[in-house]
């Protein structure tokens, strides 16, 4: 499929949706493409139910809240999406403009980009251990999609945050046996995630080992033990899956081989319009870096709006845009 | 009086009362200072019933709302007011902070401000008579402050815009009667306001001038006529008051003798975090100037977000904050 459109916006988290309204006020048309299947970002990925303070004008607000306001907010300048699919590869065609191209293959053509990828994809946390990837979907799995598939089998859980606990207690009445490895003596879970994990082992449903390191996967094509190096020494532990749950960490991606000057995997940009290295290019949002920058969505909200008078001028030939409040024009009088 | 806090915030608009939100955040206490007597700015004072469209999530906001959401998202910090004062004088004592002096002689002494003036103090826009001043309080008022005071009187109204034309139509049945002088012969009020007029006009309740310049004050201690001059040359006509609606014009006032670099009735800064020339002083919102700067709500957050981490340091003898999300701590937990 190939999509023809003023600005590609790339993530449709909060940033990348305000920056729809800010365009469309200045009657540029947006697509975004996102990786995730629903817009929002970080807000509907992560934390869509937890309450968000420092909204301007919002004492309070639920993250999915916020997201469905800023979708109605952008209604009336009905942007495009492409959900789903990650931005793959980046196209120059210097004066004709860009090319994106999804890993589904989807082309999205524009004249101007603007990257409001947030912290980029997110990615499981992985521990160091040798042949680790070849036990990868044999036996080793980074996030739990189907509890069911534990059902009645030995597993052994690797961690000692919230998802590492909340996990080892959904799954003590479904696996078979559960073993959970942490390497510290103390936990980082909410404390009555703490309480009811000891009363699982107390009723010998979970076995617990602290202050223990993983050491060795073994087995043959899949896992069939585990050793571990513990204050006792190294034991093995026979077990079909390890799960290991130390948190998510955010990639950039395929976005860091487009030739932005990326610096603690951020894009650097010029404070005047939030433009990048590449001319036409603009990085928005958490995903850029500037002296003083903070990771705040209102940021996100102030750069975009900058960022769009600066797309203008490419999209109109350097024509000025003439500047209208919106409580004098409202919005459907542009 | 004498108050002592960590942040003066010149300015209770939008962008001062989120600014004691943000500064809030990092244990700073603030006390807003304004000349209207209630906060808001021109929120409250020029278009409170007015939607706002442009405030990331919300779709559509009246601007009373806005502020009264503001007002109840920076409750938890009790930040102090100083309304209805003008704040007049600055000293800066160095090492020791500053102290401002208001019109009415409070003191208020800080080792941070925030100026949040937004366009300044709105005065009205004056014709240009021989002997104005003279009349002012005398027969000519700039502003209907109680309608009531031109009972049974003759007055005149000059001006062709939205405020002339409502009180001129209000007027009509209290006044004995009324001058409508406009300089030019088409008016730029509202469609339904003008058509208004045409019938007060055929009723003669209103006699409209148009194509008239404001010539001569005319009377003893107080105004008794007024010339004018027409395509058909001069009239006299006799009135007791004179009400030019010329719209109000913003005024920087007591803040352009204090020291700081302004440009185009604003004051210059630095947008790595919005300080001003003056260590110490910000300066954030519509009343602030750098390259590429816009004067919207939504930019006046982010810049005064930004300025509380570098006050900050202020504050903190160069301590740097250390930067939490409230999505994590909530508010009540900092």
């Amino acid at each position: 499929m190939e999509i023809h459109t003023d600005i590609a916006i790339i993530g449709a988290g909060p940033c990348g949706l305000f920056a729809v309204f800010e365009a469309g006020l200045l009657k540029m048309k947006c697509h975004l493409i996102d990786y995730l299947p629903v817009a929002g970002g970080q807000l509907s990925e992560i934390y869509p139910k937890k309450p968000i303070y420092d909204i301007p004008g919002y004492p309070e607000v639920l993250a999915s809240e916020l997201v469905s306001n800023l979708l109605k907010q952008i209604e009336p300048f009905n942007p495009g999406f492409t959900l789903g699919e990650r931005a793959e590869y980046l196209l120059n065609h210097g004066s004709e403009g860009f090319e994106i191209v999804t890993h589904l293959g989807t082309r999205i053509k524009s004249k101007v980009i603007a990257i409001a990828g947030g912290l980029g994809c997110f990615e499981p946390r992985k521990p160091e251990l040798e042949h680790l990837e070849d036990y990868e979907n044999h036996g080793v799995d980074y996030i739990v999609k189907d509890p069911e598939k534990y059902r009645g089998k030995h597993i052994a859980i690797a961690g000692g945050g919230d998802s590492a606990l909340d996990w080892c207690i959904y799954l003590a009445d479904i696996a078979a046996s559960i073993y959970l490895i942490h390497r510290r003596s103390e936990f980082r879970a909410a404390p009555e995630s703490v309480e009811k994990l000891k009363k699982l082992e107390q009723a010998k449903k979970v076995k617990v080992i602290l202050n223990a390191e993983l050491e060795t996967l073994k087995g043959n094509q899949k896992l069939e033990s585990l050793v571990i190096h513990t204050e006792q020494g190294s034991i093995e532990i026979e077990t079909s899956y390890l799960i290991p749950l130390f948190g998510l960490s955010p990639k950039l991606g395929p976005i860091s081989d487009w030739g932005l000057h990326i610096n603690k995997n951020a894009i650097d940009v010029n404070t005047l319009d939030y433009s990048t290295n590449i001319p036409g290019i603009y990085a928005i949002g958490d995903i850029n870096n500037y002296p003083g920058k903070l990771k705040l969505i209102l940021c996100g909200f102030h750069e975009a709006t900058l960022m769009m008078q600066s797309a203008y001028k490419i999209i109109n030939e350097g024509k000025k845009p003439s500047f209208k409040y919106t409580t004098v024009t409202g919005i459907n009088n542009l």
